[in-house]
């Protein structure tokens, strides 16, 4: 069992509709020496490939951004979350389905700073089904970015989010994935 | 001239009504290095007070405390900014109004994360009249926590909010202060 799933284990609760709260270290109060692990494991893996930015959504995103950036020396660039679709030119957009709010929002980030010279890590606290993540590959894809690897701290994999990333060839590192959950326990892959 | 008033002067961008833009450094792409310098800086002015939880809100507050964290060795909590008002509980909520969306929106944090044992550092990147400032000085009141300090990357001095918590007796630790601006520059107190 890895420092991700030992964490989830001593401080996560799942609840019920496949929601598990991590809110006292990843999402709501930050454990951000833990986080730093977090980043660590992430350069472990994509060191080395050229990385010059690191991609994530706000909010909670940019918690795990910010403890890999160092790793890496490169910035962090955060999609920002807006209920308009009214954008002007300086942006790449991409709607995007909440399925734990059940809306819609847009992802846009500034064409200044996402282009076609950038190769990209992407990462995020969670991935589920995906949209987030389909949405910010979106934003890539305008700027002619290459996304370079997706760190994700805890993917649902029942969720196949993952899964279809990787058959699409993305390398997907993903600190934990739990394969099944409920009240009794937790199933990691 | 210091760190943060010689790196807006070299990046920021003065715009109709008021706003400058960093979104170069501090408000969309993080310079991540950058950010460090300015939790150090807050950690100089603020270490030894026995601080224990870093506040901040999201979204781009959030990087800031991230980045302050790891030298006073604590957690980061960030106030969640939610459109309803129809809140749990679990939670304690205070209503502020944003002047750059021009609507309201309810700060939470759970319960379980803001107490009375609570020693807090607040932190944001921008302080301007302070409608933030203050719910999240409510939510600390509502807990019972004692705020410490108030560290903010960025103040406009000319929208009065910092002065106003300085009379009141908070310690502000703003690392520019913006006396007047306009398209020709910038004043800093």
């Amino acid at each position: 069992m890895n420092f991700m799933e030992e964490k989830i284990l001593d401080e996560g609760e799942v609840k019920q509709g496949h929601i598990l709260k991590v809110g006292s270290f990843l999402n709501h109060q930050l454990d951000v020496a833990f986080l730093a692990d977090v980043g660590k494991a992430f350069y472990d893996h994509f060191g080395g490939r050229g990385i010059n930015k690191i991609l994530t959504v706000e909010a909670s995103g940019i918690a795990i951004a910010c403890m890999t950036a160092p790793y890496f020396h490169v910035p962090v660039l955060f999609a920002k979350k807006s209920k308009s679709h009214n954008l002007d030119a300086e942006v790449y957009s991409s709607v995007v389905h909440s399925y734990t709010y059940d809306m819609d929002n847009t992802l846009t980030v500034s064409k200044r700073y996402l282009t076609a010279e950038d190769r990209i890590l992407i990462v995020d606290d969670f991935l589920a089904a995906g949209a987030a993540m389909k949405g910010l590959l979106a934003l890539c894809e305008q700027a002619g970015a290459s996304v370079e690897g997706i760190g994700v701290a805890i993917e649902k994999g029942f969720q196949g989010g993952g899964d279809k990333l990787r058959e699409k060839g993305y390398d997907v590192c993903s600190l934990a994935i739990i394969d099944a959950m409920s009240a009794e326990g937790i199933r990691f892959r």
